[in-house]
């Protein structure tokens, strides 16, 4: 597909290597491959957006960031370095990228500040993305979670500025990780942890009210929804008004009714098709979009299985609209100066065919050569150059 | 679901009964049930319809209609006479109400003419329904397709009028009975026949170049689709224009990119949850509209499949868009005057949530009866009234 | 369907009340509604069977159940005493009921020695459930988990004595819901932190080898899957080897791999469509069983969802396996003395079908009440009784 | 997918060249290719059978063969010929190739004592199949049906034979092309009008009782059901015995009962993962088989389709009996001597894994290489061979 934007897409800087070695995440050997491509932009990044036909990216900065750092003046003055250096990165080329910023989340008030400095006085920001909880403390233990009251202020600000919020999720502290994953260290992180963590994190956020209180905070997370959108069904029959009275949540809404308005996910990472049509059936294509998880995934893997497996099983229309068109009613910012981005039709974005002779189109799976196992032909990039 | 709108209903007159008795098409013992209720519009049929939330119907002349009469004349004064009445009923109450024109097709430029006066100098109609085939000849064997170049004036005129056309199944005619389903005669009608003749017929005029040359004609279909939405890759794939450079359809499109812009079905008589499921991967929710088939289908086991089934497998979004929404779109006509009909949110059709005590909320499957099985609540019908 | 098998299924004794009152579970006003219904089993839970075609039940002691008792005397007496009620109530009527052994995990061969004790000196029993981790220390924030090596004895019985393993989730304990839960307390249950943990512990379990060492253990759990089967691709994924060498599963298997032959869920309390669907896609028709949670979820909303919903969206043959037929290949113990259970096919369950007169069937949604919307009739209960 | 088996795999014989000329079917200019490889088994269909893991193909005599001569003793001539030869080739290399007989049905009681012939007097054939209709008559215009009573005769040889029935599509006869295709021809042939006929042929032999007269008879048929699996709930709703009384099926049962049981389809020429879903739900696993269509549609193609797309898509059990073991359930003759084919678990097809070092699997959809856009590595056929 032509025109694909992607949103759950990392980038750090040489200052942030010292604190968090990507090289963990990965496996042996590939760390530096890992490394530099997170300090990567315009080289093999944007090589292989042009390569797999992504049009365009929101950056954010790799997690944990500036929430794993549990001194508050560090991650202030770390927030405020990586949003310098993205606005600087992203208008070199702010019709391929746009940022999300980065916030030290101790002190409420003054994270709002920080949003608003991006979101007004730059040019590149277009929300803000946050690694789950803060951490804080001396022994760094302690956990800030942004669905407490204190934290008002800032969804004011989010709300203000319509600055949408993407909730990425971290490892866990010392404290949690020895009271519960030690004896099965791997499943701590992607494969599992993250999600068990970050889902309850979002659904604080929702079930405290906060998206009532601000209706016009938009929450964006990955991988397909963190597990909610399966368990959609459970999680609302048994939040049950009637046993718990003192959640604050609207008492005539559902979590589900939030999807689509104020809640919103993407495939970052789970490139799985029959995850995505469960969460077509339960949240709905206008609140997904894809994504892909770079470095900590291939582009071409993403790209293979949005360009060939999805839209083989999404007609063209709800198809387009999640690889592309979606974002753009969601972030509207993106279709003003400097990204300028505008919606495409399925046929622009070459969804749904194959390219004949003279213009015409054929259908199905193959490509030309009728005896021989091939990729599929991924067309030419120029419509996005220049 | 509160709001509903249903599109293939059919009604009768009196003067039709005798070339057309419906008690041949159903149990026996069950014609006059089925015959008084398709004279019915405002008694048993509006009762229904309001104790099962069906805000809205637009009615047809019933199967075969003016398609089945093969004398010209007096198929077009069938269809005017029909068209005068239907105009009358409409008005009591067009609220309720609206109607698809009924046309004689043995000259189109007669139908174009009584499209014309029906769309313009009538105030209940907002689109025409045809019967598949216009049958013709002395012995009522001959069949006119709508696809042929002779054709385009009529076309020509729905298209200026902007008035969707509904393609409506009919049985064979006596020949084509004769040569292929009197071993098996059961199969002639809805169960198999009708969509193996109606899918031929629609994609005909796909094919054959009418939707291309008339752009803002919409061509409607009913029973998921009359087998088409499942084997769309398919029917792409076998159109390949190497093999049939002559098929006129524009050779950069396929006939899965008319659907939501160009072709668009409906759920009547077809109440399968994997169809529809199937039919919104491969043809989307912007192509799919709820509908019953009354009388020919009971309007509460439409509603219980639409209300209860669906419901629990489709998120609030798309589900709200198929059952109302999506219409309005299709055919604005009815927001004006003197339908005017309004689009709704999810919450104002009380989709996906049960109600709680004190308008709050809950979610799952059952009423307030923990051990006994009940049927769902139906909500009171207040809101259409008045 | 005729002849459901529901497998988790909660009862609990007079003397476990003062431990865990079951009333904090459910809304303010429910709870003596809930306690009856967990002491009784002959009277309302098999009158209800009765009146929704639910033939047997599988009963476990009531969560967090022995778990929760962070004494291990008093832990181990609990189960013991458990234990020779639950016998005595099951072999009250062994056509229709079968249960889980409790167990206190605090010493692993006490626990298997309890599990020999039950399988072999007992006739009722047929596995055992176990409440997520054990609860031990002082203060009771102590947390077992089975996945460690110490529990291999504990696995090599339930290995030997082909007992499988159902895994039910509890609440957290005093020290992490304050860590993670308290801002938000009512997600810490069974809407969401439940989930969040269990499915940790589960695949602990799996990704700690246990199964490889112990290849005729089955573990069971229910909420269609913790999550599990939505994520299993981002699971397998994630779980890369070169990243984790020291995982000790087998390096040749996935853990999707295990679905069908050593891993199976339940639908207990999650009665979503959709959700059902991504399993059988992912874990496949062969891993999955129906389930109730009773009395956390009603009987009659439970088997109306089975009944009605799932009945109109899965084939007949599927259908019928995930509501019984795959038990007693998982539990072939429940098709011998005293329970004596037998596979059933579609059609002596009654599937897919309408019965119309003299024994002919129909198909369709509705019953024989053309204008009136009622619930669909449910047959007889004869066939089980006597 | 190692141990693919695919069932609707065509071939013809120098001979019935003149009659019916392969070329018509395909784009100008591909005739010849078409026709080379109509005619080879053992050279380029081979050579791409291993490049793809297409263990086994059972062939058939290319459609419409037999069917489509109208003069009886030539129709049984020709089909003696193609059946020897076929024989002949077959025993080449019966470890990678059955056949389904062709037969002339002009005379029943004839067709029945060919089938014999080829079931018990020669080692190659497994079954029968028919290309719909036998032409008849001096114009051609007969068309003779299989559900008419004369037949029984060769119905009571298939069952007594257990010879599963392959029914597969041919174009209409010029009458009938005449009176509905001719205005829009390129409809009449794979892309719509193959389907539209044979389901009516199916259903015939279905409803009219042959079936049950002959219960160990197996219908199977392509191009994933030829439009019945999407109606089946309009199907058995739309026959209701009390409208159609005389109609001979047993009144016990619905048309969906015999799925899994007596029909049986493929996925022959119909690449489509939301029909094959849509089957899936509604027809259920155990009653779908792989199959290509060769040389009318492409080995390579209809093998990533399966490869690539299916197996990320449906789980490992139901996967790995949809391409291979379910075929050797449905015709056990297959495991027999001298093609001795054999059940094969997931893992010995090499479904769902990645190959990683030293036995390790991974899981994903990549290859190694990260940053280029690769085909999915297809291992080697070493496994076929010898």
């Amino acid at each position: 597909m032509f025109g694909k934007i992607a949103l759950e897409e990392c980038w750090t800087i040489q200052e942030e290597l010292a604190n968090n070695d990507p090289g963990k995440f990965v496996a042996a050997g590939t760390g530096s491959r890992l490394t530099n491509e997170l300090l990567d932009i315009h080289g093999t990044r944007l090589k292989q957006m042009d390569e797999n036909n992504v049009d365009f990216m929101v950056l954010s900065f790799n997690s944990p960031g500036c929430q794993g750092i549990s001194d508050k003046s560090q991650a202030e003055a770390q927030a405020t370095l990586a949003n310098d250096r993205m606005e600087a990165e992203v208008m070199k080329a702010p019709n391929r990228f746009a940022a999300f910023a980065a916030l030290s989340m101790h002190d409420p008030a003054q994270a709002a500040a920080e949003l608003r400095r991006c979101m007004t006085e730059k040019k590149g920001f277009v929300g803000v993305l946050l690694n789950d909880y803060q951490s804080c403390g001396e022994d760094g233990n302690g956990m800030l979670y942004y669905d407490q009251p204190e934290y008002d202020v800032f969804w004011q600000a989010a709300n203000d500025l319509e600055a949408p919020v993407y909730m990425h999720p971290r490892p866990s502290n010392k404290l949690i990780h020895k009271l519960m994953w030690d004896g099965r260290p791997w499943l701590d992180f992607s494969a599992l942890g993250y999600a068990d963590r970050l889902n309850m994190h979002i659904l604080g956020i929702v079930t405290n009210g906060v998206l009532d209180r601000f209706p016009k905070v938009k929450v964006i997370f990955g991988h397909m929804g963190e597990h909610i959108p399966y368990d959609i069904y459970r999680i609302d029959h048994k939040l049950d008004r009637s046993r718990f009275p003192n959640m604050p949540m609207r008492k005539d809404k559902l979590v589900r009714d939030y999807f689509g308005e104020q809640l919103f996910i993407t495939t970052s990472g789970h490139f799985s098709t029959p995850a995505l049509m469960c969460a077509m059936g339960e949240v709905g294509v206008q609140s997904i979009m894809f994504s892909i998880d770079y470095p900590f995934e291939s582009i071409p893997n993403a790209c293979a299985w949005w360009d060939e497996h999805v839209s083989a099983s999404v007609n063209q229309h709800d198809y387009t609209n999640m690889g592309r068109n979606n974002v753009l009613k969601i972030i509207p910012k993106l279709t003003e100066e400097p990204h300028n981005l505008k919606t495409m039709t399925p046929q622009e974005c070459k969804v749904g065919r194959l390219a004949a002779d003279q213009g015409e189109v054929c259908y199905g799976l193959y490509n030309k050569s009728w005896n021989k196992r091939e990729i599929k032909v991924v067309p030419s990039q120029a419509m996005f150059i220049g």
